[in-house]
């Protein structure tokens, strides 16, 4: 049964090929279609996305919120208010050091983000 | 002399690595972040990643207005807006075939969404 399913695919993939070079798949269905709309709205923005790549650019893809600040040029609640809604969308980790708080990437999350368009 | 820069380039990665498994990159300037924030919100919609996930799935990755509505079961006026937006971001091109409006995807700028997370 697996097999005849594993056949099947592959004379789909053979009769339809890979449309715009892209493979074929299910269109999605509205609630998958609205967690991944809720993701992306998360890194629509200017700042989010200056952040998330000086935050990948850096040493283990952590930066401390200190270093954040200067780098992007905005105010320090302004910073803040970004990176909050970047760790509630999954895309950062926050870890407090002392008096500091350190934000890292999360691989995974930016891999399923780039996957919408793959 | 372009030896010697992608020397030094394979030094880097060499000293760097991959962060996260991703390559090395500088960060986003502002205006670079502005204009990836823009194209990103033109598909952060649940209706708008539904209808292009319903056109990259069609043969020839392109549908017309026709199917597309009764497909996402919207209005006409909400689907011809939202296919609208996604035309001007430059990720669907539009052609009239008689009295019927048909969507084509670009593949080239669902790879540069792609590449924002790769």
């Amino acid at each position: 049964m697996a097999q005849s399913v594993v056949l099947e695919g592959a004379l789909l993939e053979g009769a339809i090929g890979k449309c715009c070079g892209a493979p074929v798949r299910a269109p999605l269905t509205r609630p998958e279609a609205e967690e991944l709309a809720s993701l992306l709205k998360a890194v629509a923005d200017p700042a989010r996305l200056q952040l998330l790549s000086i935050i990948r650019s850096a040493a283990d893809c952590s930066a401390c919120v200190c270093d954040l600040v200067p780098a992007v040029g905005l105010s320090q609640p302004t910073v803040s208010h970004h990176l909050k809604v970047l760790t509630k969308a999954g895309v950062l980790t926050r870890e407090q050091r002392g008096t500091q708080a350190w934000f890292r990437l999360v691989p995974e999350r930016l891999d399923q983000l780039g996957q919408i368009f793959a």
